[in-house]
């Protein structure tokens, strides 16, 4: 998430009442998590384990809960709750804006657009030509669409993102002050959901076609000519490459690459990074030579608890 | 559920057109299915094998389909056909109602509540304060929601339960003549379906989060500070115990009960109740290091092949 | 899809710009995908794989890529792209009609029927009598929906078919100008999806309830009096035949047939056709005696390995 105008260190140390290491003017652009930090960022690190990755990232500023030596070039804010202080830049520089109509003046909507009657539209969104918005979809402040594409009923375009911090008597939530953007010639199912990123961007390729009732978490980047077939559910941060074809129902776990032209079949599970240009199968997944070679072997058991009877 | 004012034993006899065993002026405050029945309710019961329990439960009327003998202090309604006499004191109590604009003017929402465009909010819901309802919700009549909840584009709250008897030449509904309850600090996310009690109440406990698509059956009762993932199903009369957490596409079959600080990885299915603090995989679902030892077993069948090959 | 009125052999020639083979006045009544193809329809086939099997078919005139010899009171349209010019076609016949209103005017809907407020539906759609349509449903074009029908919140019905041609840089989307029909006395839960066919009608027979955020593809075909739980999906051109109950989260690949009073156990996948009468379950699904007995065998296979040991 970028500001919408620099800020300097001692005015975001001023909103979050933080201590700051650095010049009082530093300038600051925006503030990400580590996986999308850019040069000009703000990111926030609250448990040592990560520290070092966070203070040899690209952020120029780290948001830290212990004092630490600052980097050249970069600056620190000390402060002791750095996830809610994460939350406080993020609802001062992108504060919820109440909606009074279904379809915001702020928008802005392309030629030969057609608009389905009962459409919620957000503040600033951007949608461009030739797409068709069918009834009853919702689409969240700051959302972006390209040309040529079709949502169908239902769909939910930038709901806020599934993650919590377990405090001891309750979930803190991370508020997401990112957004979405769908390429050109997107077409995507009735009733899906897409989460907005935390502070990145969800985003869907060029001329991939996502089935119904899908789930897309935040963050996630979808790839180019990919095919998501219905009620598959792709968690947070996972990254889709191109041409990616998956069946239904399929679930795969957060923060996963899954590699360019692989195929994953129905149902499958997948809990580690994918291979290019394979098959796979199953809960855990695995190369689908493997299961079939595994369902095989299971059908085999009769057979040899009978030669240990022969023996 | 209980009618909006006491009925006599006479009264409800002569509605349903049943025969009653009891002083006419017995009092009735409600009727409810065999799991939440408390005393002043009638209950129902039209198969031998629940008879029993019936008479034996804190009902204090049995709406039954033989004359038995009438327990002690209780009363009895005899007739054909409970299930649909049931149908009947639910049509007639708890009447369903058209509405005609997008907000009930009898429902009652909070201070600094925001209800985006195009939500539906039926007859006599209750919405707390500091709410935020997103765009094309649809609450339906008489839900209730406690304060600083928010709830996400597309969600339901109410729908019927998915609960039918089989007759002969067709399936005959049981209609749903209860409500839901969300309790303060809850969020659900996107294109939820959380379905109303039949009799009961189905309710969502203080600060529990669940994610998108998931769909809760009726009279279904989830604790505090539980987490849920997208896509998860939790059938009908289930019991989720507090701080459970359940990872995406998850399946729990009905009436079951998930011990608390249970945790359940994705894509299982939970076909018996859960023990507390215990991780489960699998469907069927097991404990995760039998399920793990069982995974390793499996992967050894080549092994063992091989081994009686050289016997 | 039948045309409006009967078109000649001429006149489709001259829309999509083809050769053919056959006098002009020939009359043509519409067009089909090769599954639900009728005396006077058109066919498309691009594949000499399947040419005799569309040159056989019932159909009376055969859009194809390859000047063949023509069947005996048939004829042919000979196009370089028939995939595109059966688009063509249907984009002609069956063109998108923008809604300006959330209730279409040519719309007919039956006698006390209730529609909830924040309903769309679209244009020539037709609802029978005592109807009950809840809050934000979408309905497209063209659906048709017998008596006694209810349909929960959110649902859809009528997107258009999840059906794409894998071109060298780009999917080619099939257009779907088929419909929907829902017979009498069927239930939908909320949040479904029901896409319409391609070129026939997805339909639901008599009496037939189906639970929440379940997924019907394109041209499936649902028998009368069938349970289907929550999260189901159904891929498209399935059959279902009467009576078959289907559980929770299960998954159906497309063009299967699932036989008469069947019974699917939840989260099972099915991958190939099932038997009537029979009870099934896992992914991939079987009868459920012989997975059971699958899964005894594996938690026999510790004693296998100590039986080894011991030898």
């Amino acid at each position: 998430m970028k500001f919408p105008q620099p800020q300097t260190l001692k005015q975001i140390s001023d909103l979050i009442n933080a201590e700051f290491v650095g010049e009082p003017d530093f300038k600051i652009l925006g503030i990400n998590e580590i996986h999308v930090v850019e040069h000009g960022d703000i990111v926030f690190v609250d448990h040592p384990k990560y520290y070092d990755k966070a203070l040899e990232s690209k952020a120029s500023v780290v948001l830290i809960n212990k004092e630490v030596d600052c980097p050249e070039g970069k600056a620190l804010l000390v402060s002791e709750d750095p996830f809610s202080d994460f939350n406080k830049i993020t609802a001062h520089f992108s504060p919820f804006e109440t909606s009074h109509q279904s379809l915001s003046n702020s928008a802005e909507i392309g030629e030969n657009t057609i608009i389905q009657p009962n459409v919620f539209i957000g503040n600033n969104v951007k949608i461009g030509d030739n797409c068709l918005i069918h009834s009853n979809v919702s689409i969240y402040d700051g959302v972006e669409i390209g040309n040529n594409v079709q949502i169908h009923a239902g769909t939910v375009l930038g709901a806020d993102a599934f993650y919590y911090k377990n405090r001891p008597t309750y979930h803190d939530k991370l508020l997401s002050g990112g957004s979405i953007r769908i390429s050109d010639n997107v077409e995507i199912g009735a009733l899906c959901s897409i989460d907005k990123g935390v502070s990145g961007i969800t985003s869907i390729g060029e001329g991939t076609k996502i089935d119904n009732q899908v789930q897309v978490g935040h963050d996630t980047i979808i790839g180019k000519k990919c095919l998501i077939a219905s009620q598959t559910g792709i968690a947070g941060c996972v990254v889709i490459e191109d041409e990616v074809t998956i069946w239904g129902q399929v679930g795969i776990a957060s923060g996963l690459t899954i590699g360019k032209r692989v195929v994953i079949l129905a149902q499958s599970g997948i809990s580690k990074d994918l291979k290019p240009d394979t098959t796979y199968f199953g809960t855990p997944a695995d190369d689908i030579r493997k299961k079939y070679r595994e369902l095989g072997y299971i059908s085999r058991i009769p057979e040899i608890i009978q030669k240990l009877k022969n023996l």
